[in-house]
């Protein structure tokens, strides 16, 4: 992704002397200023997962392979079933961090399973580093063909909603949502982006800070002006991300989804999920299945540290929503586009 | 409405030896402090509609009532024909305070052709407070039927999704949605009630205080999460105000009405439309002809003084939408309920 003209990924791998040190855009500092932050300990790294400085499914995903790979690295016994005990140990702590994203688990899982293969304690921890690599690197790759499957979806002149940041910043890099529109922009055509600010945590303003610094022309909007635009036949179609999709096409996404789901219908309008296959949780027959995240009501009475609602006032705070999949029009995937009918 | 235990209008008079004193809660300063704003002139009067310490069509117009009577008062030569070119004249500046609010056009029209009628100079000045009185009495009427008429639609038990602010504040007293709410509560029904926080102004803020007010149990949800809410059944019913309804029966009415309206169809959720039946225009056969009002991208941007988007992004903000009269289950009018079908 493009940052004032220099290339970047939302998160990477550095090293310092022997010891692996992950390196992330800070989104908590985002719009306004634009911070490199950097953990030199897995559980720093699991915290900033926690604490939100790296977000989106995808990167969330990168995030706890490279976390893993830095339990391993800070072994300092002896014996592979031990430095194994100690990688489960952390596995388990860093998937607490964020429970509805299914990526996390993956890429822990996958970073465990390759680093299990080591037979000696040096080999295990260089194959969990090779491995959390590899996890970050097939999600590029994975965007990139979302990008471009998803580009042969939007005709030459387009006005697109998108909602929430499925952008680069939530997904190594390119986006998921995002991808089809920077690659139609990067082919010539003429997008037009409404983004919607999602709130409560308005990732809007990262998924604006995106397109301006990739020159993509956009507008914010309140999440509540996108059925009155989709009415006025000024969106000519929808791309979001997701979290998790079940075996019967249902999935989470942020909170806000299924509303546009069902204006998009309501309208007529092409509904395009995009997500790489990995999203897809096998052992999820249907979205009923997926737990939705409560978060906390602070995001909702507190905006930018500024109280909105007095003291006293209560909120509710559902972070995620399951959107049905006879709302989705086809799912792009790295592997191609999927209509459902 | 109640406030601390006490009883209050949004606006009501009040007299100085034989001046009338115009009082309002400040809604300015609410949520977070509860201020009465005290005006001697019409012109602070007007100002005070312009800066929106009292906002809300029914309560604008009772303001603008006021007003035109406050200026009467000040009048100090002598002869009708000189008093009631004093009246035009002031109800043209008033008119200004917010052009769009038709409910501030009736308003005045009715003080001026009440203090008409007038023989003396006294006589025109005490028509003119009578009929602004009136005009501020029906209205509050209006609402306590609505609130009966909206009563009859709730069962013991509900939880019930309301829009904006249609409350007391908007209406001099109990409000339009918000009545039937007030007036389930009186009669010993356990309700529960979603308050959208309805971005940009927030006007879910002034709700709550309401709610809160009258001890009336509730929570803010970010306008994201009515339609996640509805969809796991956990909204029973829906309430929303009207600024201007069509014959067909199409309406206009805050952002993101539409959104909810459309959710509540595909969920097969109750969705009723409050407003005392002035709200109709009978000038206005469908809603493509409401003209919406675009207001200033700040409203968006800035959220209570602080900025939300670095400067350069830009935002659209449409302030109102239609809702086609498909949607709308009843209306809810002083007259009484009348069900589409």
């Amino acid at each position: 992704m493009l940052v004032r003209g220099k290339d970047y990924r939302s998160i990477w791998l550095g090293m310092r002397g022997k010891k692996p040190v992950v390196k992330m855009i800070d989104q908590t500092a985002l719009p306004f200023s634009f911070r490199i932050f950097e953990s030199r300990s897995w559980r720093k790294t699991a915290s900033a997962i926690k604490e939100m400085r790296v977000r989106g499914a995808p990167a969330i995903g990168a995030a706890g392979g490279y976390a893993l790979a830095q339990a391993a690295y800070a072994f300092r016994g002896n014996g592979v079933r031990k430095l194994m005990a100690r990688i489960r140990k952390a596995r388990k702590e860093i998937e607490k961090a964020r429970p509805t994203a299914v990526d996390l688990s993956h890429a822990l899982e996958f970073v465990e399973k390759v680093a299990g293969n080591g037979k000696e304690v040096e080999e295990v921890k260089k194959r969990s580093l090779a491995a959390a690599e590899a996890f970050a690197d097939e999600t590029v790759e994975a965007c990139r063909s979302i990008g471009e499957y998803g580009n042969s979806l939007i005709p030459k002149k387009a006005s697109i909603l998108t909602h929430c940041n499925a952008g680069a910043l939530a997904t190594v890099d390119y986006g998921t949502a995002l991808a089809p529109i920077r690659f139609a922009h990067y082919s010539g055509k003429r997008v037009f982006v409404y983004v919607d600010e999602t709130r409560p945590r308005i990732q809007g303003a990262l998924t604006s800070w995106e397109l301006k610094n990739e020159g993509i022309e956009h507008r914010v909007i309140v999440d509540n002006a996108r059925g009155h635009l989709m009415r006025k036949g000024k969106i000519d179609m929808v791309f979001v991300g997701a979290d998790r999709i079940a075996l019967n096409g249902d999935f989470a996404n942020k909170i806000g989804t299924y509303e546009i789901a069902v204006l998009a219908k309501e309208n007529k309008i092409p509904f395009y999920v995009c997500a790489p296959s990995s999203t897809f949780d096998l052992k999820c027959r249907r979205g009923s299945r997926i737990r939705i995240e409560e978060r906390d009501e602070k995001e909702v009475l507190v905006i930018r540290g500024k109280r909105v609602y007095p003291k006293g006032t209560r909120a509710l705070n559902p972070s995620f929503d399951i959107t049905p999949a006879k709302y989705v029009t086809a799912f792009v995937t790295e592997k191609g586009v999927f209509r459902r009918r």
